[in-house]
């Protein structure tokens, strides 16, 4: 690190894929920028254009790094008029497209205090493409602020409350049912649903031993366990996992499929 | 950086996939010859051997890139006659297997200037393996020039006219049609086809506000537009992509599955 | 590197996935703790809890790192009554489950010879989660030891012959016959069975310029050949790879899809 930069870590999350060269040109942009910083992958394999997993993914990565630059591209309006920003949140600068990637990043971080809409064309890659902004406006941008630029050299400061917010599943606690929604699936096909132990307090089913799950294709009891090992090979059991949301999973198995559910998806948890 | 060391940055370009351990022992050996250096990786998800999609992301990336060895190791012939180089280009090199893999680069660089055959046995790692060469020769070799090593120390020159070139696919522009081909799939689906916006023009389509789309299972037309918002949604645009070729896409979905087509595809562009 | 930090390269094998933010708060935890080290990722794509695979793909990485802390987490029975544990080999150190992950890769580093449990709750992330101690215990632990924490602060010695080992295939050489198995697939399709050149040899088949090859569903010959490149394009051969194990492959083409076998199925080598 060279002394007297601010940031020494950039992290980088896309939807760009691992077969192309989008991910290295970016980081070769990043490196005339801020040959001093560090690159730390979040993910480059948001699937397409999902503006939704690629800010959730961000989100829960976020609250583990020390102070950095966050890039994050998932950008399907890419070349159209949506604002591109560098927002600061906490001790750290979000930089991205402005359309729900980046807020609930900056909400872990603590909230956006400060946001500028990216318009100063003499600090982008010139001539800016209409297509690949992540190359000519957003790593140029992640660059230089990690070699110390001002966020207000970058254009006009904006409120950030006005930044473009993703509306956000929530639970609903009725008496004895806990409605929800799949957030994610993971690698091992665990099944994440929005809501934490409080909610399901709230349902008045924080002390039950065992809940109901009932998706659309599957109707079952889950144990309330603490880990996959605290039920019987191929059972299935509901945690608090290690973002504190509720997660459903099989011991040895993937949730997914034993309960045919996807992203978006309703679950609800009831008593047995 | 160790002061005086003459490149700091080894890009990496492989077919090797990221779920074995051969990507990991290529960087462990490279570090043993240039630990100052540091890695950058293009891709290792090459489509197993097919050194022409290899060559083509390779290309496209290291005109962003600041001077560096570029490694790349998609080798087919590994442990036949097949001429293992080390390829001066611009301020940098390439090194590889002669099957080429590294032209197109060395184009994009300013065009091969010096090139030398790996043949100096003790550079290598020994016993050279006939299958891993990518371990026992090239990485090495990538390491020690990164290192300061002079190409020379490699083998004896070679003619770099004599370099390995695959036929590149040239568009057939006649009145009022561009005969191309499919050259590259993105992960988007975005369709990019051999030819500029000169080859358009030539074909008399260069005013066009759409052009007609022929593949062998598809015909319709595309608008131009500047980038993928310039459309509807689900709409066909044909637009100049971020590496200055032709490119077809589909707002908010694939074109490749639309036109039904993959690399190596023939398509034809014409007046509605 | 910091002058006295023992370890300057952490690698890391999971089997976490590569689209998930698993991976990137892991590297994040890790800075805090060894903001120093350089961290190699060896695989992510290690196949959802497949303690095996994982166990051969780090096995086959270490022989050719430098010193370095090994960083390796598969872990199904986390949260579970399983040990934590690191292990030092060689010069280095291993960090993870102990559930068979682990020894292949120690054995390749000269053997383990010293050994603790995981159990300083003070030097992990509180409150240690029941389901992601890739975070909260394995990379603390790692990142400290790369800082120079001795392992006997991290918890009680144990006997490093006590550690779970995984059952390993062990090919049965008679009078002109090999019964072996599949040890791994790789990206290629090529098929390596367990087993060396000595072990064909001890079959009688030291010297066959063919060998036949049979399986569940497959029975032809294959030719001894030093690479893909010493038979004709589509035939099959049989070969030392570059970790001196038996391989088969398809010289431009799949072994494994010419054969129908993935890992663990029977391959029986003998004379034509």
């Amino acid at each position: 690190m060279i002394e007297g930069m601010p940031y020494d870590l950039v992290t980088f999350t896309t939807d760009f894929g691992l077969d192309d060269s989008y991910v290295a040109i970016c980081k070769a942009v990043l490196r005339r920028f801020a040959p001093h910083a560090q690159v730390l992958d979040v993910t480059h394999l948001v699937p397409p254009q999902d503006v939704r997993r690629g800010s959730l993914v961000l989100a829960r990565a976020v609250p583990w790094c020390p102070p950095a630059v966050h890039l994050a591209v998932v950008d399907p309006g890419v070349g159209t008029a949506r604002r591109a920003v560098a927002v600061r949140a906490g001790e750290s600068v979000l930089v991205g497209p402005d359309n729900g990637l980046l807020p609930p990043a900056a909400d872990r971080l603590g909230g956006a205090r400060e946001a500028v809409a990216l318009t100063e064309q003499s600090l982008f890659l010139q001539p800016v493409s209409a297509t690949f902004q992540g190359r000519d406006v957003f790593s140029p941008t992640a660059g230089q602020v990690a070699s110390g630029t001002p966020l207000t050299s970058f254009g006009e400061p904006l409120d950030p409350a006005s930044l473009v917010r993703l509306p956000e599943p929530r639970p609903e606690a009725a008496d004895g049912a806990l409605a929800t929604e799949v957030v994610d699936v993971d690698t091992y096909g665990n099944v994440c649903v929005a809501g934490t132990l409080d909610d399901l307090a709230r349902a008045g089913l924080g002390d039950a031993a065992e809940v109901r799950v009932t998706t659309a294709g599957y109707r079952g009891d889950a144990v309330r366990a603490r880990s996959y090992g605290g039920v019987p090979d191929g059972a299935l059991l509901v945690y608090v996992d290690s973002n504190r949301s509720l997660e459903l999973a099989v011991n040895g198995g993937s949730a997914a499929r034993a309960l045919s559910v996807r992203r978006g998806d309703a679950v609800t948890l009831t008593r047995p």
